[in-house]
């Protein structure tokens, strides 16, 4: 058996790779409705799932508020040091947006054994006092985005952006409803699916819309 | 619309979940074949994604032989900060293994210039002057399963194991499909999926198999 590999410069492998998407999609019928289309294109690209297209959601005007958030400098809280990896660290620093992860911190550990609730959750609480516009990227634990819930419900948040999708099977569904019924920009990957990855590549992807490299 | 949460301890979690994709595992007639199911239902429980069930696949004896690896220290060399990440520390740590990442190496950049190939595959190269045994943990770049191969072929390299779990859409199969023609312990997620998070759930898995909790 002889495996052909397709002559393809480092640098063009994602524009390369971005064409493929496109053209699988228009053979699925999918007309992109931009400007959302190039979220969806990005998940695709990190997943190679195409259930993106139907699995992620939009609340209205949500790219434009966003991109008023980037704008404004928005801090971005992740629930987990590998979203924190996969966000590109040069859009981040040329647009002068600070992004955390409280997952390690002792504080949060402390508050979740004493609250006997999870440290996403914990962090969810830390990120409330941050100054000025917090966009939420939570990829993993749906305790993040039902303590999102509960602190909007209380008032105590007023998120720019709360991006949803954790993976998994236990209250990872509902968490993402809650996260519906809100108020609030939202990108949800509706369902099971979803992941740190997942989350990393929508934060990407809105970046890029103000990135120039 | 009332949403109902599950009510479940934060400690509990992983279990419940493992649970649930066991029991969909048994509905769609999946019969367990141990060892390697254990890695299996891990990456199942990162991407929320069945499809993974037809997709690893293992060569001969793998667990064994990657077990053994990590029983004698095997480095584990990552191609990306997000598989690093995803990576559990404390496993490591309690097994004496450490895990390498050198995407972000002065020499690396400066090798792939001159060579006009990746960063990632000037990694593996780099990772080939490694003492000791070494578990290849490559979710994201199929160039670095490329050099593999040539570093195999070439004789330079004799891999611990390959975990070749690149996503996309350029040579991303191809180079899989290379790396389960040579002689090495391997498993690959054939096709276009993948990713750091699989590449990563896959060394946890394997970790899990001797970490004490």
């Amino acid at each position: 058996m002889k495996i052909q590999l397709e002559q393809v410069l480092p640098k063009e492998i994602e524009e390369r790779s971005f064409q493929i998407i496109t053209q699988k999609l228009n053979e699925m019928g999918w007309t992109p409705d931009e400007p959302c289309a190039s979220i969806v294109k990005r998940v695709i690209h990190t997943t190679a799932d195409f259930d993106y297209v139907k699995n992620l959601i939009f609340s209205k005007d949500v790219l434009e508020r966003a991109l008023d958030a980037i704008r404004n400098r928005a801090s971005i809280v992740t629930d987990t040091q590998m979203a924190m990896a996969g966000i590109n660290k040069q859009a981040l620093k040329q647009l002068g947006i600070e992004a955390y992860n409280f997952m390690g911190d002792d504080d949060v550990a402390q508050k979740a054994k004493q609250n006997g609730t999870t440290r996403a959750a914990a962090c969810m609480e830390k990120a409330a006092g941050l100054e000025g516009p917090v966009i939420f990227a939570i990829g993993n634990a749906p305790t993040a985005l039902v303590r999102i819930y509960e602190l909007v419900q209380e008032r105590e948040l007023a998120p720019a952006l709360v991006i949803g999708t954790p993976v998994g099977f236990v209250n990872v569904e509902q968490s993402k409803e809650l996260i519906c019924s809100l108020k609030v920009p939202y990108i949800i990957a509706k369902g099971q699916k979803g992941g740190s990855n997942v989350a990393a590549a929508v934060v990407n992807a809105l970046l890029y819309q103000l990135y120039k490299r």
